[in-house]
């Protein structure tokens, strides 16, 4: 009997692995103006959270020829729901790779999306546990909040280009029990696809590449608590001299308050805050059309044409 | 073999019915101060949503000889789990009662919480369907935002006082699956309890309660996108004449921003923001010993007496 | 003895007289939408102003054929500095006009600014007296605030197209003692001016029309708290189908939070929130180059180009 | 002739010197948590300022045998103005003395409250000026936004206890030419007053010492941009281990909103945002009394004890 996998069997999105080929400048960017924490190091990479990020790592920064995501990781509701995603897929003929040697997490079965992204799933994880000054003030909280550059609460979504929106999104559905929450489909051509794991309303989108690359990365984004916190994050970034691509604004798709960046590797950034919660089991898709998505974003600032345009290569791309 | 309810089963809190004995100040306090909208009326209730609630309505205002709770309802998954979540509690020799004569909603199974408090499940609902000048701006929210009153966003959770609270909790554990996020033991005495359904830190809280009462309702929240928000409901309440109870402050439990008032009937309703998200699908809860709760709110507040001891009372209680 | 005006004789910007060639709809924007008071009517005039300004109206709404500015006024710092400025004024060869009927406010003298924009001084006014449910619960504001709209705070200040930047800014620098705080000089061309009579860093500005039209309204502004109100302004406006022409977003000069729309008359209006003070007596005004404004506003965001020629013409050219 | 001292004689607070038993404490709070910036170094002093005062400094920080007020200087209009004011004060036969080797400015003339509290004026002054990564992203702002601990953005004011509030008041109306803009008086009995140098609601407040102390210090305000920012203040302090004696919650007098807390040495100390700004030239003083001050502050948030007990001691008193 085929297993229909659902809604709550991908707990949340775990961690991305960045590649940048700028590596000590990005993470010099990461920890002093983003303000990310650092967990550990391997041979290559560094491995960075957020203060409220539970687990051991949220961000994995790669050195590398190119920039551009390197994998992106989603826990499992349990060991039990790992094994049987792993099984689903393999009955649809998709053969995944198991990687038992990770940093802060236990065995990943790595696969690829339709458009050639690194996509794994695992369970067993080491959560972050602070020692010394690292203790919070309240104890529900993983780590003391450090009031050090933007320093943003938690790693929220990422956001990928692809040619095979449709593949991506049944993919993620299909295979991995996301809920579609929103779409762009220009009469019928899919351009983009909004999916959660979670009560959020997306964990992890795609979006149609106009050049004719497959498997680049289009951004991840960390969340504030706060639309203030995004305009504070905005000054930050002036003051530091590293050019805004566009925003602060707030998204018609999600709703979320945004403000994009790239790293010094070239990799966009997106610090957020806001958006809304779907409670509904059985919400339906918000389809925007060609004339809706003309309006531009929520207030009416046009999107900016490097949001179609720009891209982080994949690693086999190098 | 035995069905054991898991996280996701309840997928959210529907509604909750309040009893007031001041039928029409209440309503008016709902309609013109919270800024709720009416959607239909029957004969002795109002059903009132906030604007980004999606079914017909969150809260039922119900003309009675005393005020508190009528009853609390939560919005299963699914059909089929309504129906396996029945078999289960009636195998643990719960008989509920279905009621079928629903507005806005199918039938419902109603059960008692160990401390009296009904309790309601249903799937089957009418989702809100905008006409007019309820249109949105925005096709991704139910209805237009109405600049009006408060104008809280959504209904987000209820407090209830109980003597029970090890029952409570287990109650909504093991017969409704809702994970326990936090709760206060006081040595050996449970004293508070909350409770998810979501990704949210609660959906239904129980705390002691220090009179001999049972079956007390303690407050409804609904909420508001930003704490600036809530700081300028704080201002309207003082406009209106309206009693702060409490807040605006941070919990430190769920670290929610907070402001507690009481609507005529006597009611003490909750405006709010903010909190935290949880992900982690083995969450542990966070347990607060007596001396961890004496340091007060987040910032230092007290926690005023009157929370302890002043709720309304179950409608048995007439 | 020639008399110096100083920083101070002008006490603040008192209101302004919008003319409308869409009066009833204009009217219905301003007290619907934006949530403006209405104090009183004249034959072709309604008088408005926010919740908490102090004076019995800021805005005089006037039914006309074309829109743009009637006049703006300013209060003096009192009666006699009223009368010295008028000496004054008049030994540099510039005759005005009393006007002694007016609603509100005592005798006023009329100039015209070097481009034609018809300005008034006056010191005699009517203070709002709050009454029935207009009293406020803090007896420190003139008015209980109503939660309609988006319900601005007070008229902030306002910005007028113009041809002679210099001229327009010698006048009220030399002539009405107004610090000037910022300008914009593109080589040896002025191209904008911002004067405050206050600890503000503007109460007026002038910005170089790139028509070749003299005496053009810009546009004024209404404040509210945060720069969270000026976003929930930004959904009241999408959400009541007003098309935004920028923002929000934070200017660069004077450091305000901005949001820009037209009301129905076709007269450009700001939403705004924030910016800075100055409190330093021998402040130096602060000179944008060509270059220096080529970066857009304060985050990146390109001025848009309907800034430098968008207006409304003076009552002279109807 | 009589001089009249006028508003706008006084151009603004000028800076604060604190008395400091816990030097070395003080000053890691004040630069590590509060997030001041040093200018210098003296003998016994630290001078230290916020990101966006324009002087080379707002707080001198004093090693000293007991906590509390060293002194406290407010910048005159001009040269003229300043020598003006000396006069006048002597003229009403108070002889003050000319200090003149000071950092950061220039010939300062000191006087005393009626309290005793030691007040200098001076005009000549040494403006900030940013040098390598101090150096401003915007260019109307002093220096380049730090995002280290709370960061506040400016000075804003002080508030001392006092025996004689009627006094005090008296003082700084008649002989600096301060607005007197709010007071509490309980029957007859003067028990608060604030006032202003600016279009601020106060620069300085005096507040009845229940004790029977004289010249003793209530408490100094460091400025946020927003009531967000204070809110992240307490979190800043919590997490720092910092006790915070009341707030965050808006005053009813001057509603501004304000967070209390003790600099290691034992002062009080204020992070505050808002308030309203006064235009009016002829503004009538607020009158709270006692009845209308049992309402606590603004949200009914009861003043604490502390605030008519706790102050820290003039240097006469060691």
């Amino acid at each position: 009997m085929t297993y229909h996998p659902q809604f709550g069997d991908i707990a949340h999105l775990g961690h991305i692995e960045l590649r940048t080929s700028k590596f000590e400048e990005s993470l010099a960017f990461f920890t002093d103006i983003i303000g990310l924490h650092e967990s550990g190091r391997s041979r290559d990479s560094v491995f960075l959270r957020a203060w409220a990020d539970y687990e051991t790592f949220t961000l994995q920064l790669t050195r590398a020829e190119s920039s551009g995501l390197g994998h992106v990781a989603f826990r499992t509701r349990s060991e039990a729901i790992l094994a049987q995603l792993v099984r689903s897929i393999e009955e649809h003929g998709i053969r995944g790779e198991w990687r038992t040697e990770n940093f802060g997490h236990g065995p990943a079965y790595r696969i690829a999306s339709p458009d050639g992204h690194p996509v794994e799933i695992y369970f067993e994880t080491t959560k972050f546990q602070p020692v010394g000054d690292q203790t919070p003030g309240y104890k529900n909280m993983p780590q003391r909040y450090r009031p050090l550059g933007i320093a943003p609460k938690r790693l929220d979504h990422l956001n990928l280009l692809a040619q095979d929106i449709k593949g991506c999104r049944l993919f993620f559905h299909d295979l991995l029990g996301l809920r579609v929450t929103e779409q762009i489909v220009f009469e019928d051509d899919e351009m983009g696809a909004w999916l959660a794991a979670t009560n959020k309303s997306y964990d992890i989108a795609f979006t149609r590449d106009r050049s004719k690359a497959s498997g680049r990365f289009h951004h991840l984004t960390y969340m504030m608590d706060s639309r203030e916190d995004v305009l504070r994050a905005a000054d930050i970034l002036v003051e530091a001299g590293v050019a805004i691509e566009t925003g602060p604004h707030k998204h018609a798709i999600g709703q979320t308050f945004f403000l994009y960046f790239y790293e010094p590797g070239g990799n966009r950034i997106e610090i957020g805050a806001g958006g809304y919660l779907i409670f509904d089991p059985d919400w339906q898709p918000v389809v925007w059309s060609r004339q809706e998505r003309s309006k531009g974003q929520a207030w009416g600032l046009p999107t900016v044409s490097t949001f179609h345009s720009y891209g982080t290569p994949p690693e086999s791309a190098e």
